[in-house]
This record gives C-alpha cells, structure tokens and sequence, in this order.
C-alpha cells in the first residue's frame, strides 16, 4: 500500500490530537484512502512532557527542519501557532515541495497571500479547514459545495470563548468579568484572552472565509472589530424585550463591487437559528442564491475537533496524491485540485471593505438620561435632523437614584449618520454616560 | 481550455435547475475549476414544453441514448426519477465509461450496491450529494470532513413536506388534513404524498447515510418505517408541556456489531437545535468521536437548492479528471478519487439493521380510558409487571363527555415490553381506542 509520509511541527494540544487520530485511526483511514497515512515525524522543542502517545524510536524530534527537509516527507502539518517561525517553517516546506496542512488562522489572516502565492509558484497544496469554526466543514462547504452559487452573505458564531461568555451573562445575568472567570477556569479562555474577547480572533476567520467567498485577496486590516467586553446584563435583558439575543458575530455581506466585513456584537431575533447555539458551539450560516440559507454547526475549538479538520486535509491531499500518482512511475506530488482560495489564482481580485461607517442597519440605542421634561424630545430630534426614525421606544424605570434608561430600536440608517447623532447626543448635559449602541442584523433570515 | 461534456437525462424541476446553473455560471465556474463545463445534451421525453432555457441548437433532445453512447459525454447526470428507466440509463453509462450524477434516492435505496458495483467494475464515479437533504453537505461532510471520526450516530429531519405539517400543526393546532392541503397547495407535497408523510422518502435518505456512516451495505428493507398521519394538534400541545417537540427522524445508530436505523415521529426536547427547525427545513446532526456534535441545516429540496448540490458532484468530478490527466496525452476519464460508499470496496461488511422490537429508549404514552376507579392502578401494573418504568403521568381533564386521557413518559425501555404491555392494555375493556406511542430521543445531546 502506497505509504504517505506526514511531519507534524508543535504538539501542542491539536498537534497531539492529529498524532493521537493518525495512530489510533491508521486502519480505518486505510479502508478509506487506499493508502497508508504515516506520521514520521513529530517536531516540537519540548519532547520531555508526556503527551499520553507512545511513539515509534526516531518519531519525536526537537528539530523541525529535520521533518521540513526530508524529501519522503509529503505533508507538513503546521500546528505550533504564532506568526514568526510559523510562517518560516511553512514557506520552508512550501519550497522543499511539501503539502502544507494548518490550523493557524492568525498567521492566515497575516500571511495567507504570500504563503497562497508560494504554493502556486511550488505547486503544492495548502489547506487549513480547522482555522475556521474547528470541526464544522466550513472552507470545504464555501470551496466545494456551494460552488455554482454567488455566496450573499456569512454570518458567523466563530468564537467559543465569546458565545459561552455571553449565554453566561444572558442565562444567569452575571457581569462580564465573572462570566470571564468562569470561561477561563472551565479551559475556554486563555489566560490572555484579549484577542478572544476584544473580536480579532473572530476577524482572523472571517477575513478567510471572506476572501473564499468573493475571489478576493485576504484583507484582515479592513476589516472592523469590536469585542464584547463592554456587553451588559441590562443590554441583553433589554434586547430580549424586544425579541433579540446578542451574539458576537462575524458579518461578510458580498456588495459586488465592495465587501462588508466586520466583527461586533450583534441583537439577531430570537427566533433565528443563531440565536439557539449556546455555550461555547459554534456555527454560521452561509446565505447563497441557488441554496438560500444554510447552516453549518459544531465544536469550533478543542483538541480532538480540531484534530478532526486537520485530518480532513491531510486526507484530502493523500486522496490527490493517489488520484494524480496511481498510473505514474514518478513522484510523491500530487496536483492541486481545488483552489486554495476557491478561485483559480488568476481570477482573485482585490475587492475593497466598505468602512463600517457606510453600513446600513438597524441599531439599539440606550442612553442614560437626567429625568427632566423635555429630554426625549431633544434626543429625538437630534436623530431625526439626521434621517434616523425610531422604531420603538421606551424608557425604563430608574433602578437607583440617578439617572433613568432610555432604550430606542431604529429604523434603517446609514452607521456615519447614528455616530453623529450619538456624539451630539452625547455632549448634552442630561447625558452623563457615553451612549451604548448594538447593531442589529434583522435579515439574517433562516 | 480543457472542455468536460455534460449530459443531462431529464429536464424537469431538477433537471431544469441543473441546466440554468451551468449556464448562467459558466463563467465563474470555470474560473474555479479551471475547465469549462459544457452542457451537450439535454435529453427529455418533451422537447416542447418551454423550460425558460435557450438551448444551443442540438441540445435539447428526446433520445436519451443519443446521449449516453456520445463518446465526447465525460458525466451523465440523471435526473428522470423513478426506478426503472432512470436504473437502466445509469447502468448503460457506467458500462459506456461515462462518470454519473443522480439525486434520485429512491433508486439509490433500492439498487444503490448493484451500481456501486457496476460503477467500479468500470473504474468511473457515482455520485448522489443531492438525494440526501437538498443542498447541504450531508454526504460530503460524512466522506471528507469527518473522515478520521468513528460516527456513533446520525439524526434528521430529512423531509420537508412532513417537517412543514408539523410545523403547522404545532403552530396553528390545525388537524393532519388541514395542514397536508396547505403543504399541498404551496407545492411542498406531491399530489401523492404517500412516500412522504408515510416516511419512505426519510427511509430512503436514512438507507444512504447509514451505508456512508458506517462501512456497510445499503439496505432500504431493514429499516423500520412510521409516518406522519396518525400525529394530532393533541399530542403535540402534550409533548410541548413536557418539553419535547414532535419532529419525523430519521434516526442512525452505531452499536459496531449491529445498527439502529428507523424512522419515525419523534418527541425531542425543545431545547435541542433540531427543535428549532420549522417549516420546510432539512436539518442532520452528526454524532462522531472526534467531532461530538455537529449540524447541517438548510433546505432540503428545492429545483435550485437540489441543482447546486448536483453542481457539487459535477465539480467535483470536473476537477478529478482535471487532477488526473492534466499531464496525460490521454483520456477523458479521471480516477475515481473518493470511495463511492465511504470506504475501499473491499472493506465495505453487511452489517445488519436491528428489528425496532430490540431498541431501548423513552416512550410517550397516550391513552384514551374510561373514568372509573382503579383504572391508573390497573395500567401501570401491566407496564410494571413488564420492568417499564414511568417517569411521570399525567390524567387530563376531560374535553368531551367520553373517556379521560391518560399520559405518561416511560424511563428507558425495551420496546417488544412496551408493544407487549400497550397490547395487554388495548384490550382492557376501560380503554377503548388505541393506545398512542411516540419514541422520545433524550440522548442526542447538542
């Protein structure tokens, strides 16, 4: 049986899982590749802590570039994370004429043209399922199954330490930093988790399946990002009175000539599927014009989910490689089969992101206010001198001795517009506390 | 640029579909596979009712053998229905060397393993994304993206129609009829709904899956099989004061040396994702060692949503020859790169579908009973004398001057003890119409 030979860099947590499934599993990946997956190496600094794994003498290496240089290695799978020697390694491997296999959406979001360009220039393969959404096949859905659609829009729950701090605060009305606490003791958070929480995670991810989806470049500088560490108990209590659920989304709507792109909390109606993945699950929904909505759901983190996507890439390509190879003499290589970015290179384009002041959307206001007559009058009329129409108003009984809460749904605005409103607004003297806005999507349809 | 010649048997609401799309998206589809997808032939019984195409001058046609002997045809996409002409068309392709798409379930159930057989014989592809769940991923994400995974279990709402008369039932508390002329009217039900809303259509997607998941034969005959008919407004508000809703699932199970694989009404608890998919809808979840829990969900049947997943095949056959012969003098063909059922030919077992008498799980029992003393005391002697324990019973008050109804949720069962008990209580003369029993799933966890 035709052997393919595989070097995992970094045994971390998902460098142990790929080592752990492409052991455990090498029989039953047999039965369905016709070809043997054999883990030659395993590269990490460390190789002193037990992983729980009993390999083979020679597998376990300190030297990463032992597995990258060696001409039986067919597939590198690069699972340290970072950027520096991450990207080293993988442009290393790329010009030895290696597969690259990655998890490492940071690095992508970074990176991903030049490591796209260096692919095509070497003819191999990279593939990185499991930086989007873990186990949920969303680049192979986008790549190959939704092929003959214009994808619309993606609209995504791509962060598990986010999603779970939120059902926290909107199941149990704890504030942010205890939901925070409780994320970290329970393994979702990491110990820094500013790039989870602050949305730049969420933006790495959909800065790729943003470029997938369009034919366009990677773009993650465009792309607009608010965390939700200023999100409130009151904000979510407010918005499930007027029949939302916040969830910190990543929106890609396709424009044609431009692309919105941009992560931030989000008020979606209760009654859409978003609004039922709990915990720290994952999922997104892809709308597109033949399929209409679809949904795609699961674990988007974790050592054996990700582990999970990872060996969907490596089958992928073993699958290639035996497709191209079976009646040659010759060579390890397979051919690339699908486009890296979904489109053949010739035909990426560089759509530009429509600043996040040009939007237009729905937007939940609430405002501290001095209970004075006259005060609503004055923050609606600020509004309307500015086109927005409200929806929906209330003000709520004071619940301590200062100044009352005034909580607005507007109609359809455009985003610049409801920023000088807000700083107008803002600057008057009933007005002791900056303004909280949340974007609504109510489109999403599903 | 490397044409692939199309033939399209068929040119109904599918047929029509697949058609439009390889036309309107020629362009973007060969900017992402990189060859140009050629629509040949277009073969229909009635050449003259107007499909809203401008065919090319010799592509619509009525002789479908025309097509399937034309040496220049690389794939054949069936889209007749039925089983016998379509069988026989398919068979001929194969044998002619030509690469074939279907959607059509019905046949897939019933002679699926005799063309998986004919399709390696002739070292061509088979391929079916579109016969189960419409447009999403079902059977990609099964063969691909959850390849290293030992699947532990499938459940889905695998037909619209039946999913819609659900939904309206609970929505509106409306009668079965009611609601089947309305899915009837919007054109979600067939003017025969048998296969339906009796739930062989589910049983025939249920069939595909199953093979897929598990390494085994396809087998339609074993599968245990309830509709939809006997489901009322009253038992669906009962289930919901339990906190269950009432769905049709098909329902998949891996116990290794044997398989569950049934479908039927099924209360599931309200908090379940697969509760909150209303209307039309098609949803799957996937249970898998690696994964845990992932969803698919998106609509399920659909002229455009059941085309772009036939696009899929299409491309993806596209691209294999693409792979195959892109440095090769030679030939049309690719290699077959994806095993038809999952796993090499060679390891595909018979692995047998356990008779529905051997399940164990929770039972929902309705009863209709005269109101007299020691009625309760009587039925659930009978339960317990067969170790069928009740979690909680419910007496209703009576709507009509007739017998009360008794409702109970059974802990888990085996369910030849229930058929045997609910028969001993059938013929009690206290209770005079037949027991209602619907199976709870509590299990499936997401």
């Amino acid at each position: 049986m035709r052997k393919i030979n595989i070097a995992i860099l970094g045994c971390g947590i998902v460098g142990t899982g790929v080592a752990k499934l492409l052991m455990d599993k090498q029989k039953v990946l047999e039965s369905k590749i016709g070809a043997s997956l054999n883990l030659k190496y395993v590269a990490d600094l460390d190789t002193q802590t037990d992983r729980g794994i009993k390999f083979r003498e020679g597998v376990f290496i300190s030297d990463a570039a032992k597995a990258i240089d060696d001409p039986e290695i067919d597939i590198v799978v690069e699972l340290i994370g970072g950027k520096n020697v991450a990207k080293d390694f993988i442009l290393r491997a790329l010009k030895n004429g290696k597969h690259v296999v990655t998890a490492n959406k940071a690095l992508i979001a970074e990176y991903g043209n030049t490591i796209v360009r260096t692919a095509a220039t070497n003819s191999v393969d990279f593939a990185f399922e499991a930086s989007v959404g873990g186990c949920m096949p969303v680049i192979k859905t986008i790549r190959e199954s939704l092929v003959a659609n214009r994808i619309n829009s993606i609209t995504g729950i791509l962060n598990g330490t986010c999603n779970y701090i939120l059902t926290k605060i909107s199941q149990e009305g704890c504030p942010f930093d205890v939901a925070l606490k409780e994320a970290q003791a329970k393994g979702y958070a990491e110990a820094d988790p500013f790039l989870d929480i602050e949305g730049h995670d969420s933006a790495h991810k959909l800065s790729i399946v943003t470029a997938l989806a369009y034919g366009m470049e990677i773009n993650i500088k465009d792309i607009h990002v608010e965390g939700i560490s200023r999100i409130t108990p009151m904000d979510i209590e407010f918005a499930r009175e007027f029949g939302y659920t916040i969830k910190l989304l990543a929106i890609s709507k396709n424009n044609t000539d431009k692309v919105e792109a941009r992560v931030h909390p989000t008020m979606i109606p209760t009654t859409h599927p978003l609004a039922h993945v709990h915990g720290s699950m994952n999922a997104v929904t892809i709308n597109a014009d033949a399929t209409g909505e679809t949904m795609l759901y699961g674990a988007g983190a974790g050592m054996m989910p990700t582990a999970s996507a990872v060996l969907s890439d490596i089958t992928d390509i073993a699958r290639n490689i035996m497709v191209s190879s079976q009646n040659e003499t010759s060579s390890a290589t397979s051919r690339r089969r699908v486009p890296i970015l979904g489109f053949q290179d010739s035909n990426i384009t560089q759509i530009p992101i429509m600043p996040v002041t040009e939007i237009n959307t729905c937007y939940y206001i609430r405002l501290a206010a001095v209970d004075r007559p006259g005060v609503l009058s004055k923050i609606t009329g600020i509004l309307g001198d500015r086109s927005i129409s409200i929806q929906s108003v209330h003000q709520k009984g004071r619940r301590y001795n200062g100044p009352v809460s005034i909580v607005m749904i507007t109609h359809v605005a455009i985003e610049k517009d409801v920023q000088l409103a807000l700083k107008e607004i803002a600057n008057l003297d009933v007005i002791p506390e900056e303004p909280v806005v949340i974007r609504i999507e109510d489109d999403i349809t599903a």
